[in-house]
């Protein structure tokens, strides 16, 4: 639940910066999986020390052959292990007794062959926890470090073209999909600090990476590829870490359908878990979510040229007006705020540019090739007007052009120095070597306006993601509950005890006394078994609602109570809850379920279809803040419904949110023997009907280990 | 409403396929407007006969000048224009006096400055009409056909390098996206018939472009550009025509936010409209809408390189396991069907790779590395056991290597021999002279596999869009509405005719007549005031709903009929409609109304808050099938309320497509004397409990012009 979990990143660094590297299994042929890992750190020139293990042979690759790790008699920080799966136990043993401190483990045959290859994976994690040894593997392409030199691979890709050392970190679960983000990298002119695939994960794992990258002092921005996560609060830490070192994390994580998500779950034998959680957990540490390889390259570029913009205010600025409305488009999808300029500004506009468009987008026309000043001049007019957060200038094939290039470099050359709170951005066709020249200034450049627009929205995520854990407001002692489920009326007792308005109720035991509670209650009244061994008192017929008056009540009573003994009947019933019926207002449910990787999730939507059919839910991690909780309420597709939309009332969404921290505080306080709390459904009103109140609820609790 | 428009496309062709051109205005300077055209046409070698207009010169970059039109005393298929706007009408005489056949018109100065411009241009399209010379512009870029070297434009963007000639057409409303498309274009690779701008449409507007290019034996595919269309027949016209010759329309269509809406009226003056019925157009047409600037071109690329698929069923073939899983996702997400391969076909693969994944996606793991054999056996293998509408291969960086390029070129060309009626396309890394070759290849090629499958997601809509008009069902004799507002009992009658199952219902003019109505009914009852003048009965608290009984029925005649006199004094009032209340069943609404532009639209979604605040619905033009009906309840977000999710009842579609045919038939019938016509709520039910049924209706007639 807290981020308390602490990573022995230290150890990490004789596997990542090691001084000295052993190659065991080394091979005299390149091109052998043996072969490729010192043939790399020869021929790039690795610094350290390195020596080749091989006990058929007395050279390898110009290097003297030694029969063991042992038999180095000098210190070795990693040992790369290329030899088949019937060998690692051996080596292993060998590394123990040279003490060797980490390794990195090609060989596959492991988890994704079946249970007996996930038996010899975990002896194997047993005897290298025992030994010290940090193990990276099995069945991974292991890692490079560019700017050192370190090839602890068999990947192919670097023998395509090396990369650039540089200040970006990327962590990928899959060696293929590493392999290819590697040429992509490449391709796309990025520079790495660190490559890592982590394969099979018996020992390091993505979030292990993650955390190592947060410390790094030579990374800026992480890239991290994921099909599925096995332990939660060590990925949550590793977030948590990266955010309050202020680094963006850019996160490709596949699984989002059911068919990708089985596909994941058969390559990689871990668990894919529920999407919309992930989703949760990566909006909780400000996680920067690719859908697609196009978008984890953009947003990671992005990330690493310029810092993200502060807020979501948006300052659109064209040469075409056609465009200018495709980028409106792509703002508002983007959820970026483009705010009109002030009337003085669009007047100054008008006056320069009869027929331009001045409010924002602003379209200062062709006018533009007649008159190459008016980009500065309108374009600082903009900047200065309001302080947008973001700019973005869109100038057709402009950057193509010999005479226009100048003009534009020194517009962002200006831009920056006199607006350094803005992000900037331009689209336009240029060579590469303009793009790498605006972008060493610190500005965007895209060829689709569309493209920056997104990655422009997507980066205004950061700063709105606090980055330290938000303070709960005390939640109170801690609760155990009983395993199993509570009867609706404990779950209501347990919820109203915990701040959560609940719908006045009792306990009634006989048809009298629910024919009494009629009475007394006055107005249309419900009835609904009252059972720990009933969670769905509908199923077994045992609610009535709608009754008028004491003899529907006492009839009902007994309706219920014999519905219930014939569906269930070893179970134990206290009787029937009474409450009255709650009119009008719109249904909605809340609740927290546990997940099994990440712990308790806190969910909000619309009821009947909205949450079970068309999915519109809210989800957060826990702890939450009162604005996160109406967030939760404010993000809802369906939003517009409790909002007062077409003269309908507007629901009193303060008293929702209130409900959730409740709810969520419960959660905090009933730890690890919660096993869901659901409210469903709860009743949303305006203010002056007395707002939000409980109309059911059920709590499960269990075996805390 | 029908599609029998006729173009008049063959007078396009002295402007698009000119055997003489005149620029009038010609200057010396090769950079200004009027120098620009001349420069290119000449530079550029145009074949066709190529005069100079200018008063004030002698000789114009080498060609003799003449001082008008009427004095060059030879045919003049096109003149170029190139004059200060108060020279224009002038110029247009002299051309109406030479007989020249068409114009592009540069000149700004119309309908783009505000009232008096739209007159001036008004009077030109008039003159130019009587003139039979068919115009493009005002206020236009102009075109080229890059294949015959006719350079109408002065547009910079072919000083920066030609275009290659080719089979796609490009329509642009703006100039300055069609200038920055044209760069693209060229950037990309890809060869254009035509690039057209038509600015303010005085006379030829998009749709004639796009007609011409339909019947252009040189293009094959279109791309268009639109801001807004005012001429709704003529754009159907144009792309029935483009549908009828199998040519696929690629449209990028600004204004699907309120923002750029705005945006793109202020810019071309022209109507925005209601963007959801520009899709019902292009779904109704089959064509591919664009989203993006980068999927207006992958899209017209793909077109141009590859057949669309016959369906929506895809192989998928992966060496990484975790690509897999995101093309899975993507393919999800495109609404493409990853149908497993066989039992047989998988047991094979596994046989080749133990570690294989074999059901859909198939990978076959770094594997292929040891044996490039498996990748033909393995891709053969998969399309001979599932005849795939699509196969999609990612290869990761294999397009860079030497050593895996041929094995890759053979793999595309084997498969291409054997399953012609596949869509081919494979994600790699790869210098652009390889993709160019597989590309001739008919093979798709991209580096983001997500980019792919959205591709071919948007492909397949092509082939499931009828090419010929549906055919209706004979709608009946035709039917002459009155204008205004008709009462729900009038307007139910007219629904009953024309086939909607309609709630049994019935005029009561008195309180008595009420009390007897619920007598007879039994059960409970409706009673709605009853009038011509009060088209929204709630509003003046016209409506009593759950009457239980004669005496409750009578009370209520007395109070709803009061409320409708105090608050509508005027109204003339028949008294009131009772009706039994409807049990259960979901709430839709069906409706007709007519669009501005395009005439009738039909529209189905669920009531509520479904129609009303999400926008949940579903448009299409008339007439319809019952296959579009239906598709119409399927496409719905909603749909699995209807459909029988968590245990629901599964509604009746048939009685709802029903429905839907029969609200077309009585659009058809009522033809321009139909305002529109809503049926709220139709209650969707199961079969057993007797279908949909219209518990509410209102018909709106119109003056027919």
């Amino acid at each position: 639940m807290t981020d308390s979990h602490c990573f022995d990143t230290s150890r990490l660094d004789a596997l990542f910066a090691p001084r000295s590297i052993a190659v065991v299994g080394a091979s005299d042929q390149a091109s052998k999986i043996g072969g490729i890992p010192l043939d790399y750190l020869l021929r790039f020139g690795y610094g350290g020390a390195l020596y080749a293990v091989n006990p058929r042979a007395s050279r390898v690759q110009g290097l003297p052959a030694h029969e063991r790790l042992a038999a180095i008699g000098a210190p070795v920080d990693l040992a790369i292990v290329a030899v088949p799966q019937s060998q690692v136990a051996g080596v292993l043993e060998d590394a123990a007794a040279a003490r060797v401190q980490s390794m990195v483990l090609f060989s596959s045959g492991y988890a994704e062959t079946g249970s007996d290859g996930t038996a010899a994976q975990q002896a194997l994690a047993r005897r290298a926890q025992e030994a010290g040894i940090r193990l990276i593997g099995p069945n991974c392409l292991g890692f490079m470090r560019p700017g050192h030199q370190v090839y602890a691979t068999f990947s192919p890709a670097p023998g395509g073209g090396l990369v650039r050392p540089g200040r970006i970190g990327m962590v990928s679960q899959s060696g293929a999909f590493g392999a290819y983000a590697y040429s992509l990298a490449r391709e796309r002119g990025l520079g790495l600090s660190l490559w890592a695939t982590t394969g099979n994960e018996a020992d390091v794992q993505l979030a292990d990476g993650l955390a190592w990258l947060a410390q790094d002092p030579e990374t800026d921005v992480i890239m991290a590829y994921m099909e599925g996560c096995r332990d939660g609060p060590r990925l949550r830490a590793a977030l948590a870490l990266a955010q309050e070192r202020g680094k963006p994390v850019v996160m490709c994580k596949v699984g989002t359908s059911a068919l990708g998500a089985a596909a994941a779950a058969s390559h990689t034998a871990s668990l894919a878990g529920n999407d919309a959680v992930y989703d949760a957990v990566f909006r909780r540490y400000g996680v920067l979510r690719a859908h697609s390889i196009t978008d984890f390259f953009a947003l990671a570029a992005s990330a690493s040229i310029a810092r993200a913009p502060k807020g979501r205010s948006i300052g659109l600025f064209t040469v075409s007006g056609g465009v200018g409305a495709m980028m409106a488009d792509d703002a508002s999808a983007a959820g970026l705020d483009v705010a009109p300029l002030s009337d003085a500004a669009q007047r100054q506009l008008r006056e320069w540019v009869p027929f331009a468009a001045p409010r924002n987008p602003v379209d200062i026309t062709g006018q533009v090739t007649n008159d190459m000043t008016l980009l500065e001049r309108s374009a600082r007019l903009m900047l200065a007007d309001r302080q947008f957060d973001s700019w973005l200038g869109f100038f057709a094939a402009g950057g193509l052009s010999d005479a226009f290039w100048p003009v534009l470099q020194s517009l962002v050359q200006t831009l920056r120095t006199h607006h350094p709170d803005t992000l900037l951005a331009v689209s336009t066709l240029c060579p590469p070597e303009r793009r790498d020249a605006l972008e060493a200034l610190g500005c965007l450049v895209f060829a689709d306006p569309g493209a920056a627009i997104r990655c422009i929205g997507a980066l205004a995520r950061l700063h709105e993601t606090p980055q330290a854990l938000p303070a709960m407001a005390d939640a109170g002692s801690a609760l155990h509950l009983p395993a199993g489920t509570l009867s609706e009326q404990r779950s209501m007792a347990l919820l109203a005890e915990a701040g959560v308005p609940v719908v006045p109720h009792r306990l009634v035991r006989t048809a009298a006394e629910a024919a009494q509670a009629a009475q007394e209650m006055g107005g249309r009244m419900a009835l609904k078994v009252c059972s720990d061994a009933i969670a769905h008192k509908s199923d077994v017929g045992g609610v009535a609602l709608n009754l008028a008056d004491a003899a529907g009540a006492q009839a009902a009573f007994d309706r219920i109570l014999a519905n219930a003994r014939q569906a269930r009947p070893d179970a134990h019933i206290d009787g029937a809850l009474a409450a009255p019926m709650v009119q009008g207002g719109v249904e909605c449910i809340a609740g927290v379920h546990r997940d099994p990787v990440f712990g308790p999730v806190l969910m909000f939507g619309l009821g009947g279809i909205h949450a079970e059919i068309l999915r519109d839910v809210s989800l957060r991690l826990l702890p939450i803040t009162r604005d996160d909780a109406l967030a939760m309420v404010r993000e809802l597709r369906a939003f517009a419904v409790l909002d007062g939309a077409r003269g309908r009332p507007r629901v009193d969404l303060d008293s929702i949110a209130d409900t959730l921290c409740a709810l969520a505080g419960f959660a905090q306080r009933a730890g690890a023997t919660l096993e869901s709390a659901e409210i469903n459904p709860l009743i949303a009103r305006p203010r002056e009907d007395g707002g939000c109140v409980a109309v059911d609820a059920l709590v499960i609790g269990r075996e805390a280990a």
